[in-house]
C-alpha cells in the first residue's frame, strides 16, 4: 500500500518547501478513515470573501461526481467565501448516482459548517474508482476540521492528499509589486495515471494577489498548456484531475497583466507538474524530451510523446542504455511528419544520431555513462521546420508494475 | 540475451505444428553470425516461376531500408520465380545510405544465386536498429543457402527469424478444393515493439493456390485489419513490420472469391497473430478485449486500444486484480463517445458494472478467481449504438522491463 513505499529517489533533495503563508487561506486536515488508517485523508481550504476561483479539468469521459460538480460551479462569480475539500483513498467515480449525493452532502456539510453559499464548495475525491465514497465519514469531520483551521496548515494538507505518493508536493514565489510582497503558494499529488490533456493529476495554488475571474481563468489555461499538459507518466488520463487556483485578493494588491506575477505563477505550476513526474510510480530518472525542427507545433508535441510514453524508450532509460534505435522508433510511430534522412538525436551533450545515420563522433561508451544518471535529456531535432517543444517524463521500471499489479490488494 | 528466456506461459501446448509442404516453395537456413553466435539467422525462401507475390508493411515514418525495397517491388508482377530473404540480428533500419547499399548487395546475391530478376527478391532485417548491417556475412552464405534449399525447411526457417521470440511461431490450414488440397502455411516472429496500423512483426505466408495478385492482395489487406491489426503488446511500432503473402499457383486451383480459402488464409493469420501476442515479452496472461455498442466502429476500435494499450490495465491482470475502475479511465481517455452512466463492463461472465455502476450481483471474489486464469476477456458495451470490434493483447510483468532494459547489452 501508498505508505509503505520508499520515497522517490527523485524527490526534491530539501524535502517539503516552506511555504509562505497566503493571506486570505486557512486549511485543516483530519483522519477521518475514509480508507486509509493512521494518517490524514481530508484537508479542508478556507478562502476568504472576494476570491476568485478558476480551473481546468480532466478532460476523461468518465470523469467524476466531483469534477463535474466543479465544472458546473467554476464560472460563477461571487463575493462570499470558498472553500475547497479533498480526500484521498477514493475517487467517488464510476458511483453513479450515489457518487453525485455524495458531492452534494459534502458540499451542504461545508457550507453550514462555514456559512458560504453551496456553489462555492469545490470538492475533489483520489484514490480507488468505483467503489461508493462513504461520504458520512467526511461530513461528521467537518466541525473538526472547521476548529482546526489554521493560516500555517497548506504543508499538511499537502500530505492529506496524497496516494500512491512518496512525498508531498508543494511550491511558492513571492514577488515584490508596488512595494507589497505578493505570494503564490501550491501544492500537488500525482503519482500514476498522470497523462496530459487537461490539468493532471490534483493542483491547488493559491494567491493573495488581486486579479479578476475573466484575467486568472485564460491565464490558467494558458501556462497549464506549457507545464501540467507536458508532463506524462504512463499515458493514462486519471477520471479525476482537477487544477483549482484561488486567489484571494487579501493583500489588494492588482496584478492583472503584471509580466513578474506570471512568472511567478508560471514557477509554482512548473515545478509541482516536474514534482509529479519526479514521483512517477517506480521512477528512478527525470527524462526531458525536447524536439525542435518539427514542421508544426502540433507534430512537436506528437513527437515528444511518443518518445515519452513509449515504453520501449522508458525501459530503455531505465536500463541506462542510450538506445536511440528506439527513439528513432517512437518518432517513426508519432504520425508526425519526419524524414528518417534528416534526423538527429542527443542524449544530453552526445550526439548520436546526425542526418539518419549514426553521428561520426558518437561514444556508446561515453553515452552510456551520461545515461547513468538521474536526469536525463533526449532531444530530437527533425530538420523539417522551426517548432519544438519540452515534455517531461520517468522511466518505466519494474516496480511501476510492482505498484500497480498490486495496489487495490 | 533472446536466448536464454524461458518459454512464455502462454505458448501452444503443442509445441511447433506439423506443416505441410507446399508446393514451389523450398527452404533453407543458415547459421550466419550477423550478431547472433550459435544459431541459425538467415532464412531463405525460394518460390516457383509464376508465383504471386502481396504484403503489407508498416507505416512508420522511420522504416527500414528493406521496408522501403519491398515496398518498390511488391506492385510488380512478374512469372519469373520469388526469393524472400530475412536475417534476424539486425534491422538494418536508421542506416542511411550504408543501408540501402545492403539491401542492394544481398537482393543481388540472391539474384545471381538463384537465377531470378533482382526485382523478384524481397528481403526483411529483424533486430538491433542504427547499425550498420554486416551485408557480406549474408551475401557470402547464400550459396549455402542454395545448397540447402529443401521443401520441408519451414520449421527452421520459423527459429531462423526470431529476435526475444520464446518459440517459432507457425500455423497451417488445408481445404479441398475441386478435389485437390490447397494449403496455406505461415510462420510469424514478434514479439516486442508489437502494435497494429500495419502489418505487425515478420510475418511470411505460402500457398501452393492459384490466384491473381489484384484478387490476393485486398484480400490480404482485410484480413490484416482483422488480424494483425487487432494485436498489440506494447503500442510501440517496429520500423520493420512486414507480412508477404506469396501464392506459388503450384496445384493449379483457382481459389479466385473461394470461401474455404478465405477461412484458411484467415485462420493461418489469427493464429499467427494471436500466438505473437502470445510471446508478448514477459506475457502471462492472454487478454480478449470485446468492445460492443459503441457509435462507430473506430470509436470501438479506440476504446478497445486504449484498455489493451493502458500500463494500468495490464499491471492489473499481471497482478489478477479486477480492477475495473482502471478500465472505466481507459474508456474515458480514448477519445471515443461515452457515457459513464451507460457502461457496462465484464471480466469474463462476470459482470462487474452495469449502467455505470457496479452491478447489483457482482462478486468480487468470483473475478479475482477468474482473473487468475490464463485467458481473460474483458467485455466493455458502451450503450450507444451497434458497433463492436475485438482486440488481443496481454498482461504487463517486470519481465517485460527486464527484457527492455537489457535488451542491447
Amino acid at each position: 500500500m501508498a505508505k509503505s513505499l520508499p520515497v522517490s529517489p527523485l524527490a526534491p533533495k530539501d524535502g517539503f518547501p516552506d511555504l509562505p503563508v497566503i493571506k486570505g487561506v486557512r486549511f485543516a486536515t483530519v483522519e477521518a478513515g475514509v480508507r486509509y488508517k493512521n494518517r490524514t485523508d481530508v484537508m479542508l481550504a478556507e478562502l476568504a470573501p472576494g476570491t476568485v476561483m478558476t480551473g481546468t479539468f480532466t478532460r476523461s469521459k468518465t470523469r467524476s461526481a466531483a469534477v463535474l460538480d466543479c465544472q458546473d460551479k467554476i464560472h460563477e462569480t461571487s463575493d462570499a467565501g470558498a472553500a475547497i475539500l479533498v480526500n484521498s483513498g477514493n475517487a467517488n467515480a464510476f458511483t453513479g448516482a450515489e457518487g453525485r449525493t455524495a458531492v452534494h452532502a459534502i458540499c451542504e456539510g461545508v457550507s453550514e459548517a462555514l456559512g458560504i453559499p453551496e456553489n462555492r464548495v469545490f470538492t475533489s475525491s483520489t484514490g480507488v474508482i468505483g467503489e461508493p465514497l462513504p461520504h458520512d465519514r467526511i461530513t461528521s469531520a467537518v466541525g473538526t476540521l472547521r476548529a482546526k483551521l489554521s493560516e500555517t496548515g497548506i504543508a499538511e494538507a499537502a500530505r492529506a492528499i496524497m496516494t500512491t505518493d512518496t512525498f508531498p508536493k508543494g511550491s511558492a514565489r513571492q514577488v515584490a509589486i508596488d512595494g507589497a510582497t505578493v505570494s503564490v503558494a501550491g501544492i500537488a499529488k500525482g503519482s500514476g495515471m498522470i497523462a496530459p490533456d487537461m490539468a493532471t493529476m490534483l493542483v491547488y495554488i493559491f494567491t493573495d494577489a488581486k486579479i479578476a475571474r475573466e484575467e486568472l481563468q485564460p491565464l490558467v489555461g494558458a501556462i497549464c498548456n506549457q507545464t501540467f499538459n507536458c508532463i506524462t507518466v504512463d499515458s493514462d488520463t486519471s477520471t479525476s484531475d482537477t487544477l483549482l487556483v484561488a486567489a484571494t485578493g487579501a493583500t489588494g494588491i492588482d496584478v492583472t497583466g503584471n509580466g513578474d506575477f506570471e512568472k511567478a505563477l508560471t514557477e509554482v505550476m512548473d515545478d509541482l507538474a516536474k514534482q509529479v513526474v519526479r514521483d512517477g510510480e517506480g521512477a528512478t530518472k527525470f527524462v526531458s524530451v525536447y524536439v525542435t525542427g518539427s514542421a508544426t507545433e502540433e507534430d512537436a508535441k506528437r513527437v515528444a510523446f511518443a518518445i515519452a510514453n513509449s515504453p520501449l524508450v522508458k525501459t530503455a532509460v531505465a536500463g541506462e542504455d542510450p538506445n536511440w534505435g528506439r527513439v528513432v522508433m517512437a518518432v517513426g510511430k508519432s504520425g508526425a511528419e519526419a524524414d528518417r534522412d534528416k534526423l538527429s538525436i542527443w542524449f544530453g551533450q552526445h550526439q548520436v544520431a546526425l542526418n539518419g545515420k549514426i553521428a561520426p563522433d558518437y561514444s556508446e561508451a561515453d553515452a552510456a555513462k551520461y545515461m547513468k544518471g538521474q536526469e536525463v535529456d533526449i532531444r530530437v531535432d527533425l530538420g523539417l521546420g522551426s517548432f519544438g517543444t519540452v515534455v517531461y517524463t520517468c522511466d518505466l521500471t519494474a516496480q511501476y508494475i510492482a505498484i500497480n499489479a498490486d495496489y487495490r490488494s
